[in-house]
């Protein structure tokens, strides 16, 4: 049953609020216990559809993923996805990015993920994109020390902006890949627009960027 | 006249030290006033034939350019190069690039370039790529504040580890180009490594990294 184009259908089902959490502030600080007994709390930005968070769960039971999606039409398939899987280690929240820390304690977040962000191409549109210095403080605040960010994208400009960002930051990149899928790298989860733009022979591109603590 | 594998001749013309600099340890601290009244200093390690600095030189006739390379074979190809083009501002070291602190003094050099240098992709011998943090302390020694080493490679492995080098170090990473042939950037001159990898359609990657200073 897929009711993306009937808006009440999505406010009805939003209300499955074991996977997406209703009242997140409520939650800040506790998100490990508050379900269970994880052993990390990791957060995706920008989820979409939710393809990467249901393989991550799948394969890391001991982590709690959270993932955020401002557009609930959106998220409601990664709704799907995490029930049809049955995965209890995988919450989303509808919610925008730049809110992230009404939704998170300080130093709460074991590690971030972005995936095949906007990449907001017109430099006027610089602090969009989720890799801008802003965003990059926010998810610092809510880190652990040393805490990483973990990016992965199609776009060759916003990968070559987001190398100069992270830096500029002061962070350090590790495990750089100018053609993911050519590295023969292990454990590798493919999101959705990994699947579709890798099948157009097109590069992926993935650095780990870690602050110095 | 090509006398690259007569080593006596390579000796002999080695004597042109108006261009091939034979005591560059008494130049160190003077080498814009030496030569003239030069406005910069750039220094290219790893020259090779001499393409880059030739044209370099032509483009910037207020800039020094110092090239070091330690293979004279190699070396006598730039010094054809530059005695034919006339350029009195392109001058070189048969040098390996380790003892530049004997030849420059601290702060004196205004920029370095690293042009398809060896790519050494055994981890083993990592210290002795030229974007190793060793050789990044180096640079930075002789550089001015906030100096920085512009970096062109064809070779992926070694682009991905020296940004990682670079953001390790502490550098911020300007105008990355993961394609520089199709990024429509001004002003590039092309070094012999370029020139081929490029006929062959290979990407070519650059950046500019700064020290903090
Ligand atoms: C291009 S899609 C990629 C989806 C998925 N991560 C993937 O790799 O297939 C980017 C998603 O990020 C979401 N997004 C962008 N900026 C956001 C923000 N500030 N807050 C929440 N979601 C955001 C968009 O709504 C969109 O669904
Ligand atoms: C692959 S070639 C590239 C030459 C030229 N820069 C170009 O782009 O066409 C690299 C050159 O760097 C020189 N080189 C490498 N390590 C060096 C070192 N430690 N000191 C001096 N020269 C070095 C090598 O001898 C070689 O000629």
């Amino acid at each position: 049953m897929r009711l993306r184009h009937k808006p009440w259908a999505v406010e009805e089902l939003m209300k499955r609020d074991h996977i997406v959490i209703q009242n997140p502030q409520s939650i800040a600080g506790k998100w490990k216990s508050h379900f269970g007994e994880f052993k990390k709390l990791h957060v995706e930005v920008g989820t979409g559809k939710g393809q990467f968070l249901k393989g991550m769960g799948e394969l890391h039971p001991d982590t709690l993923f959270v993932g955020v999606e401002k557009y609930q039409s959106v998220l409601y398939t990664a709704m799907e996805r995490v029930e049809e899987a049955g995965l209890n280690n995988v919450k989303l929240l509808a919610e925008d990015v730049s809110n992230l820390s009404d939704f998170f304690a300080e130093g709460e977040v074991d590690q971030f993920y972005i995936n095949f962000t906007d990449p907001w191409p017109k430099s006027r549109h610089e602090k969009r994109r989720l890799t801008y210095n802003s965003f990059l403080a926010l998810y610092e605040r809510l880190l652990v020390k040393e805490g990483e960010v973990h990016f992965k994208t199609d776009n060759q400009g916003l990968f070559e902006y987001s190398l100069h960002s992270f830096s500029l930051y002061g962070m350090i990149l590790n495990q750089v890949s100018l053609n993911l899928h050519e590295s023969g790298i292990e454990g590798n989860v493919m999101t959705e627009y990994e699947e579709k733009f890798s099948k157009k022979n097109m590069r992926i591109y993935r650095c780990e960027a870690k602050y110095r603590g």
